[in-house]
Order: structure tokens, then C-alpha cells, then sequence
């Protein structure tokens, strides 16, 4: 790769001088400034991401890592293009980039982490799918790297994240089917020990028990995160015992719903006439029948909020954002639809 | 941050015995090099990706560039997903990772390009979404970047591409429709300069040509590749005189299908009934009534093929990949449904 050196030399200037042409300052008037960008193209030159880091203190990208993986979001992803797309807004405006940082499934997120900062190409993360107990978060805080987490988890440095509202889909979704009669209520939940399962879990418990509703773990249906499990979950209910299957459902994972309705259909269990459902809404969402009655939060605002939140934490923008360290629980909000009408007498088969 | 030199200092090694520590050489006992690691996790070291850059002339990262927005990948991405996956699967046996390069669809794609390589912290790039003369392909050649383009363009510096068999879809979709009666047949084409575009109607035309029948150029729908595009054309077909419509249709976008389904049973025109229908597997798509005929490939094999390819066209990497410069054209099979078992004379209102 050609370097300013060569470059310099075969212009004859000074390798300050093609340094300024090549970084746009005023002071290089413009016929110099084409003869240096001409040939920079013509020879190949590569500005080196490694120079720039060391002058500046800054490489201009912020990672946010996410795990990949046929059975995470090899089968398409419905959430975070959206959230990239609310990040990328805020960003722009300080003309920092965002990469995804792909984490495949097949790997520990702690040690692709460590290989992430010892790349060193970022000058801050966001990282998400946090962990109950997550390495990643002690990690980047010993090595004082700026980050935001998508996520609560128990370890705790303080530092700043934004999560949904598990509680509060819990307390609203156990209300609303309570009132229609339900004690018999399914939830789904993760495989792994991604910390929102056991937020979910421990909430919808509460929740079960201020209506005097014993938890049955037998209502916990665990499932890969798509369609798939969608479709697994609703076989699963099938093929319990009638009078201990759910006669309604809360369904906190938006990219499963799709896959749930079919294979109810399927097991003679039509949605909304022999199951409650409540779900989260997303694009598909809109295009089923009957409508799913689902709690919603703007994936872009979210976004929006995440870079944020994470500039704030950041000296050099803490000054335009001034938010000290943000530690929040975006709340959902509920669209009413047609799935979760019936009332649990009309459940079964 | 805290550089080698202030760890040295502090632990009072030389530069070199810490250097070979944190990079785990054999000749560093085993006790030396904990301490140095305890000290650069106390002392928030950080290694310099730009001092290694320059060290070996390797970032070890290969960056997928991919566009992003709420009309592109915003309401979520059910191809790049699983691509990525296969990708993965292959770089992870050089132990090199793939960064996602989110470009913002409000941002050119041209600028984002050389932004991207003058921040130059990747080995190579793959890049998507070709468009029909496609600066991004000229400006890697003269920068000497290795890349490989995810799809054809007439823009070609003899780099290596692959890219899916619109030719080949159009042919047998035309054919299957036209053997069920059918001469007025719809496609999809996306709004923008996408090469996809140009390749298919062009396929589609000569089809339909070498089966006498006359291009119209009202039977192209141009829309958003997402649920939401499916659903606006569903409601175009519906808006046309009744003569005028198109009794079957080629959706070569997996991404749209859910929408043009519910979409055309909203306006009275049942897919598989009153339409005939030929698309793009997906995941969502196995959950569709009827089922759809379409055409599948393995997203995830094409994304090993993809990562295959670039490495073969890398010196380091050519030995092991021996296949020249790629420049493939990806078959897709045609998966056997419901959605185009109607015959012409059934369709209409």
C-alpha cells in the first residue's frame, strides 16, 4: 500500500502539505488539492485508519454488537435494522459511523468481545442480548472503553443502558387476560440466560400473585427467538393435556408471531377464538388476522435514545447532550386489537 | 488511554517483554505474563489496532457494506441476516471478523464508500446492492482494495461478483404462468437504479417475447422491497380496469410477500384465487395460506460462497481457495405450491 511518503515524494511537496490536501484544510488551494487526490487514486494510497487513530484520539466508528446465527437472526431480523436506523440519525450528525459487529452464535460473546477491543477500531460500543450476569459490561469498564448497553443485567458498574419494559408488559397483559377470565396464562421465554427472561419471568410472576394466581412453571414455553419457535410453542400447547394448557398468552418477542397464529391454525387452535394473545407489535404484525393485540415502542426512537444516551457518556459530546448517566426503562405502549378479545371460557379445543 | 509504554514503566519490563506478552509469543513465562495482563486490565491498556495495522498490514476485518433506512432494511432484513451467517462460518477459520458497514439511505452510498476506506480499517469489503453503473466498484479498484460485489453491474473492472439468476426466474416463472393461460403478467421492480432491476425486466421481456406475447410496461410495479410495498401493489392491481390487470404474478422480493398477501385478500382478490402467484422463499413465506410457489436458495450457502470467493481473489488467502477471480451467476430451485395452481380464465374480481 502506498503511504504520504511515497506520495509526497512522487509530488514533490512536503508530506505536510499533501497531508492538509488530503484532509480538506483551507489553507491548500485547489489545483494542489487535485493534483494530490489524483494521484493518491492513480497510486493506490490509503489513509491509515491505524495514523489517524494515534493523532486524533478518535477512529470516528461506534460498534454495536450483536449476536447472529440461524437461530437468532439467521432467519431475518425484525428489530435491529430499525434501531440502527434511529442511531444512525444521531450519529450523522457528529459523522461518527456505525458498524454492527457480528457475533456468530458458535462464539463466546465475552471472548469476541475482547478480540473487539483489541482491534481497537471503535471509539465506543453499544452491546445488547445482555446476559443476567455479563463479562462484556466488567470488561469495557476495566478498560475504560465507553459503552451503553441494550439491557439490564445484575452486573452493574454503573453504567449507562436503556431497556424495555418487561414490568409493565407483564402487569398490562396479566390485567387485561385476567379480566377475561384467564388463570391459565402461557409466556414465552428464552432459551439462554439473556437477562430479559428472568426480568419477564420474575414480573409476570409477581403479577400472577396479586391476582392469587399460582405460577405454574409448566406455562413457561422456551423457543428460539423466530418463527420457528412460533410455530414450536403452538405444537407444544397442543399437545399438552386440555385442561392444563394456557387459555391465553403473552408473547413478548415480536419475530415469533407470525410462526405462533400459523401453527395454531394448524393444532385447531385459532388465535383469538380458542387462545388469547397478546404480542409485540412489528411490521408483520400489522398483516395478521385476527389483529394482534400488541404493545408497541417506536424501534427508531429507541435508537435515537440509545446514541444518545451514549454520546452523554462520552467527554467530548457531553456538553450537547447533558443527560449524566442515563439508566432507563423505555415504557410500551398498548395498541388494542382482536386477539386477546375472547374470554377464557371459549379457550380449548 | 494508557499506551505500552506507561505499562512497561509501571511494571518496570522493557517494551518488548510486555509487547510479547499481550500477544501471548512462547517466550514469556507464564507468571510475567499475568502480571502484564493484570496490569493492562488494572491500567485500562488498550492494544492500538492502528499499531498493529501498521505492524502486520492486517486489520483482520472484513466489512459487509449494506444499506439501511426505514424503506430498505428499517422494517427489518430477512436476507442479509442468514448471508451473513454462512460468511461467518468461513471467516471464522482465518479468524477474521465481519463488521457490518451501515449506510444510511439518506447518505450516497459513493461517499459512504470512500469515507469507509479512509477510515481503513478493514482487509477487504464485500459490497451489495450493485447498481447499474456502480461508482463504488471503480473507486475500490483504484484504491487496490480487495472486494467482491454481491451482485452484477455493468460497471466492471474484471473484480469478482455473484449474483442470483433473475434470468433464470423470469424464465421459468414466465413459463409456468403462461402454460396456466396467463399473458398478463406482473413483476416487482424496486424505485431505484438497483442492476436487479434492469436484469429482470429485461429477462422478463424476452420471455414473454419468445412466447409472443407483447411487454406492457403498466404491469411493472415499482415499490419498497418491504411487507408494505407488497400490500401498496396489491391495492395498485386492484385500482386498474378490470381488462387491464394482471391474472399472475412474479414477486422476486422474499421481503414483500406477507404484505401483497393480506393486501389482495383486503381488495378481493385471494392469492392463489383470483391471482397466481409465484415468489421469493423466506422463512415468513412457510407460513403463508396457500402456499406459496417460489423460488429458494440457501442464503446461508451463498453467503459461504461469497466469503469464499473474496478470500480466493486475496493473496493471503488465494492457496487456500484456488478458483481464480469469481464471477458466478446462483441458480435458485423452484419450490412446488398452491399459489400458482390457478388457471388465466380464473382470475378477475
Amino acid at each position: 500500500m502506498t503511504g504520504i511518503r511515497e506520495l509526497a515524494q512522487r509530488l514533490n511537496l512536503s508530506i505536510g502539505t499533501v497531508s492538509r490536501a488530503l484532509n480538506g484544510k483551507p489553507d491548500v488551494n485547489e489545483e494542489t488539492r487535485k493534483r494530490v487526490s489524483d494521484a493518491a487514486a492513480a497510486m493506490g494510497y490509503v489513509p491509515n485508519q491505524a495514523g489517524r487513530a494515534l493523532r486524533k484520539g478518535a477512529t470516528g466508528i461506534v460498534g454495536f454488537m450483536m449476536q447472529t446465527g440461524s437461530q437468532i437472526t439467521g432467519e431475518g431480523d425484525v428489530f435491529f435494522m430499525s434501531v440502527f436506523d434511529g442511531v444512525q440519525t444521531v450519529f450523522a450528525r457528529h459523522k461518527l459511523d456505525l458498524v454492527a459487529l457480528l457475533c456468530s452464535s458458535e462464539e463466546d460473546p465475552d471472548a469476541y468481545m475482547q478480540r473487539v477491543v483489541a482491534r481497537g477500531f471503535a471509539d465506543a460500543l453499544i452491546i445488547s442480548a445482555t446476559k443476567r450476569h455479563d463479562h462484556r459490561i466488567d470488561f469495557l469498564h476495566s478498560r475504560k472503553i465507553p459503552f451503553i448497553a441494550l439491557g439490564r443485567s445484575e452486573t452493574d458498574v454503573g453504567h449507562p443502558w436503556l431497556d424495555l419494559d418487561f414490568e409493565g408488559m407483564a402487569e398490562t397483559g396479566v390485567s387485561r387476560l385476567v379480566a377475561k377470565g384467564h388463570r391459565r396464562i402461557g409466556i414465552f421465554a428464552p432459551l439462554d440466560d439473556t437477562n430479559l427472561g428472568f426480568v419477564f419471568i420474575d414480573a409476570y410472576r409477581k403479577r400472577l400473585e396479586s391476582h392469587g394466581i399460582a405460577f405454574d412453571p409448566d406455562l413457561i414455553f422456551r423457543a428460539h427467538p423466530n418463527e420457528r419457535g412460533g410455530h414450536d410453542i403452538a405444537h407444544a400447547i397442543a399437545a399438552m393435556p386440555e385442561g392444563q394448557r394456557p387459555t391465553g398468552f403473552l408473547l413478548t418477542n415480536e419475530a415469533m408471531t407470525l410462526g405462533f397464529y400459523n401453527g395454531l391454525y394448524e393444532v385447531g387452535l385459532p388465535p383469538g377464538e380458542k387462545l388469547a394473545i397478546i404480542g409485540r407489535d412489528s411490521p408483520q404484525a400489522h398483516f395478521l388476522l385476527p389483529k394482534l393485540t400488541s404493545f408497541h415502542l417506536s424501534l427508531r426512537d429507541l435508537g435515537i435514545s440509545l446514541a444518545e444516551s451514549l454520546l452523554a457518556s462520552m467527554p467530548e459530546y457531553a456538553e450537547m447532550y447533558p443527560y449524566g448517566t442515563v439508566r432507563e426503562i423505555v415504557p410500551l405502549e398498548l395498541l388494542e386489537g382482536d386477539s386477546d378479545a375472547m374470554c377464557a371460557d371459549q379457550a380449548g379445543p
